[in-house]
């Protein structure tokens, strides 16, 4: 048994700004990383290698909000969070507020592995990356003119868009099960357009966007991070199967629909237990996301 | 009914190198900051209010590892960490690697009630600061010369000296309930003596350092923070409580003795809960700590 989801994000998405063009490239975009990350674990991988997989694709994407297509900071910028975790010692790395790395979760990866730290911000984890033979990129790199548009509009004040807009929130992630029975996520993110004062979302926090745990289940989130990081999300979702005994279906939806709904909290969550289960929630209109089991088609969404 | 607990730091610290004029001062400084917190609380001020003054006074005292007489950066730096959350709507606020804010305690409160994030970072975190009205100091502001010398014990790979010594670690912190019974949880860091690339440990993390949740507890933690964070300690703790029914007495010893001790992890936490019962627990041979509750007298310990 294995299996793997993915998302690319979350939020309000009206029909209306995606034209059937846009949304072949959309699944395109989620098809690849989802059959590169099904690729790892059908041949014996290992779930760690498949989600880290997945959303370097994901941030190679210029669509997705993570890597190259990333939003921008207030001040023009292009800052990068992400994190990943392994379920069975529950070893994690982040990293948060890099500027010129190409592939953020390989970077929080290599956090994890090499170093006695989970995780690193700024100039410092760029620092460390040089050190590990990891090549920086110029900020540019991420650079999309849509993208900037919609700083633009942000900055202009245009009523009609929000920070939560999905196109402004749009995190990408990936949970998986290996063969082996080995849970891990990894989440990766531009953060929230027009961010300012070196803010940090709940994607390279450890326990609110990104969670893994072989006693329970393996969690990525995308959405209003703030929210997330206060409800602890992540760990909160497995705590509800590992200590009130509740299905993954039941702890996601209490978790997604019950409390960050209380909370008037846009965003969704995928998780993935050791049998294998995916279940997906969102408060949102829409989720970019996609799954595959072993032995199964994969599936690709964005509506309900 | 209310109650407030305080920690300047948990780790090994041999007897020896606490000698009896040091130890008053140690004891000292836990008492001024105790009956701060104390005094706030007794005149029917909130939780929030006594954790901030608490950890103030604590960041203030040059022989914590919080503000003024944090460790050093491996590059001869300071660069602090705080959070702050409470439990009544789990707001929360952090700040991480700042280097010119006197007491960064403050600023995640500012974060907390003055912004739409949760966590900011490095010199972001410091504009807001200014923008908010809260002068920068000099990095020189935090510099004692017992922590540069430990600085440079630990770059002279002495190997008497652990980055994990207690000396290295005394993050602060405070937990508190007050008369209207809401809870509220504080946490403040120098970090790691020599820690490096931008390391972020579990003090500023919501969940892992610090939590706050008034349909449980409030948890702050000092020690290792990778491990914490790896547990979502803080969170963990409450969870234990509202999903498995445990006693506060029972969820802290299970975490923190269980879980850590299976971690190797050092350190150690204070919470509180809504009735005011205070509970500690810690891995190392020590950890400065102290309580009162109303109508009690203040305790201060430092060993077993």
């Amino acid at each position: 048994m294995f299996g793997i989801a993915i998302h690319g994000g979350a939020g309000t998405l009206p029909r209306a700004e995606l034209d059937a063009g846009r949304e072949r490239s959309y699944r395109a975009g989620l098809a690849a990383a989802l059959e590169a990350g099904r690729a790892i674990l059908a041949g014996g991988g290992s779930s760690l290698d498949a989600v880290e997989r997945a959303v370097v694709l994901l941030e190679e994407d210029p669509l997705f909000n993570a890597g190259r297509g990333a939003v921008f900071t207030w001040e023009g910028r292009n800052e990068l969070d992400a994190a990943i975790m392994e379920g069975a010692g529950r070893r994690a790395g982040a990293v948060c507020g890099v500027r010129h790395v190409r592939n953020p979760v390989v970077l929080a990866r290599t956090v994890m592995e090499h170093s006695d730290y989970v995780m690193l911000s700024g100039e410092g984890a760029e620092e460390f990356a040089l050190v590990q033979g990891i090549a920086l990129v110029p900020n540019e790199h991420f650079r999309t003119e849509e993208r900037w548009r919609q700083l633009e509009r942000i900055r202009a004040g245009d009523p009609r868009v929000s920070p939560l807009t999905i196109s402004h929130v749009g995190t990408v992630g990936a949970v998986a099960l290996d063969s082996a029975g080995h849970l891990a996520a990894a989440t990766s993110t531009g953060g929230m357009t027009g961010k300012r004062w070196g803010r940090i979302g709940d994607s390279p926090i450890i326990g609110a966007g990104t969670y893994a745990d072989d006693r329970s289940c393996a969690v990525s989130a995308t959405g209003h991070g703030e929210s997330f990081i206060r409800a602890a999300v992540a760990h909160e979702i497995g705590a509800r199967m590992r200590l009130a005994g509740q299905s993954l279906d039941d702890a996601v939806h209490g978790v997604v629909t019950v409390e960050l709904g209380g909370m008037r909290a846009e965003g969704g969550v995928i998780a993935i237990d050791r049998g294998g289960r995916v279940v997906t929630a969102f408060t949102s209109e829409g989720m970019f996301r996609g799954s595959v089991v072993a032995g199964g088609d994969p599936q690709i969404a964005i509506y309900r």
